[in-house]
């Protein structure tokens, strides 16, 4: 497969780690990122893409590996001042971090889509890879719990997940439509990565936009899906808690029942080399390595898994 | 003069430093502290009042003294960001001070007044008296120079008032209401005082308002003035330089010929006392002392002799 250009969708931690390995294994026109915006919001009048930002950080190597989200060498003193002004402080925002959401918030406000401002951002921060909004309209999870309906960062961080989750709908998203780079890439990317972030509340909401579905599964392209779940936990984040809620085992097997037929191959972590015979049966072809993306080595390593798994479908589809 | 109630005209740095010896000799109740807003403006997208800001800060005991401006304690982690990010860094923005911005901007887009908001403000920082934006509705300093007509902040700030002054026009001024905060002090003070700010840039905007002038000028109702000018200098900005480039002296006498008529009293600073007979000479009564505030029992003291005089004056007028 000469020119192997993917297309990855991502959400936040576990995206923004796949997709350092893959922007570090692929050349800039090879790879298209599709960031989640369903747990965007709009806070202290400042338009927020948590997940968006967690993979330009990323790829600019600014993240911060300890607390796995938000900028490397952050200082709080923002916070502190709103605290003391009794302001809203539920939302932690790191004085660097908040920079980009300032800067946003202003292009916005003049006009430019959040393509265009996510292209600017990622022009700036020196990222030569494509990272794209799935949508530049509005799309809002709202989490189902056993309280009710909450808006996604309500559950998320003001609520710390601790309402059970039910499931998830996303608002506005039957009347959004893919970005244009998005609409670009399920034309012509040779294969799809799901990076290792939640089905729920990550994947999901990229998938729930009109079209994308139908469009990710054509013929002779893989679909390869990369387990969010290592040896019954999350990597970071509610999405084993989440499982059990729902009444499911918090496995990589459980992931792939829920994604289904639309992914062809399946990365699952070596401790989980016992799910791979189930996950076999659900007709998906199965690659197992190590998932822990520790290093830059380990995410370079995994993305090469990923295009290797990729390789194998792609000469299983053609042949 | 029983219950000695006080309208205070304020603009930042020196007028937020005898506001701070003002509130330090009288309750909260006797003094009203009117600011400047001609200089606000709106910078990535926040709602900036630099004068109110100042006057905030000081009366709570939250400013930098050496700075001059600002917050004590203040980082910088956000124009560090931003200048990664390419945006605009020429308006320094500490951290600690964003939060007032970011609080500011997001209240007034509920629809809230600049009057209401900067309440908030103050009652959140813990202060007692009163402090109100000269109006709530938008005026903003054009400052004529010999490169043409230039925002303030372009000037004051970005081109670090290079470029010579010629004079200044208050945008929106004509149209603006004082805030009801100020018409009630305009009816009910016992006495005015001109805090040590820029007559040309923190006054005259607040003069500029329709009546404000006329309102001021009640018989029987002293106007008091401190002068901004000590020995030739300014104290802190470019009012010296100013005062040349319109052909006037640096000097404390320059700045009573300004204002003429309109003021009853005037303190100057010791060092000028050479100036007095000049003054008087005007028709303005004169008291000497010690001008320069760098303690705050050096603001005590200013703000004592600054009632002192309003005592005299009245006790002329009545008589």
């Amino acid at each position: 497969m000469k020119g192997r250009r993917i297309l990855a969708l991502a959400g936040g931690v576990g995206g923004g780690k796949l997709a350092r390995g893959l922007a570090a294994v692929l050349p800039a026109d090879e790879l298209t990122l599709v960031v989640n915006t369903a747990d965007d919001f709009v806070h202290l009048g400042l338009h927020i893409c948590p997940d968006i930002d967690s993979v330009l950080y990323a790829l600019a190597d600014l993240n911060d590996p300890e607390r796995g989200w938000g900028l490397a060498g952050e200082t709080w003193s923002f916070m502190a001042a709103m605290e003391r002004l009794k302001g809203e402080t539920w939302f932690r925002l790191g004085d660097r971090d908040l920079a980009t959401h300032v800067l946003r918030t202003q292009e916005l406000k003049t006009g430019k889509s959040l393509s265009d401002v996510c292209a600017i951002i990622a022009r700036r921060l020196g990222i030569a890879h494509r990272v794209m909004p799935m949508s530049d309209d509005p799309v809002r999870s709202i989490v189902e719990t056993d309280e009710g309906p909450l808006d996604f960062q309500d559950w998320f961080v003001r609520r710390q997940c601790k309402p059970a989750f039910r499931g998830v709908t996303f608002q506005g998203a039957a009347d959004a439509r893919p970005s244009a780079a998005f609409r670009e890439a399920l034309d012509e990317a040779d294969a799809v990565v799901l990076t290792p972030s939640n089905p729920f509340v990550s994947i999901d909401p990229i998938l729930a936009l009109p079209g994308v579905r139908e469009a990710l599964r054509r013929p002779g392209r893989p679909v390869v899906a990369v387990s969010p779940i290592v040896g019954g936990h999350a990597v970071k984040g509610p999405l084993a808690n989440m499982l059990r809620e729902l009444g499911h085992e918090p496995t990589a097997l459980s992931v792939a029942q829920h994604y289904g037929p639309l992914v062809d191959g399946w990365i699952v972590d070596n401790v989980d080399i016992g799910l791979v015979p189930a996950i076999e049966r659900l007709g998906h072809q199965v690659r197992v390595c190590n998932t822990m993306m520790h290093t830059l080595d380990d995410k370079r390593a995994l993305a090469q898994d990923a295009l290797e798994l990729v390789l194998e479908l792609s000469a299983v589809q053609v042949s």
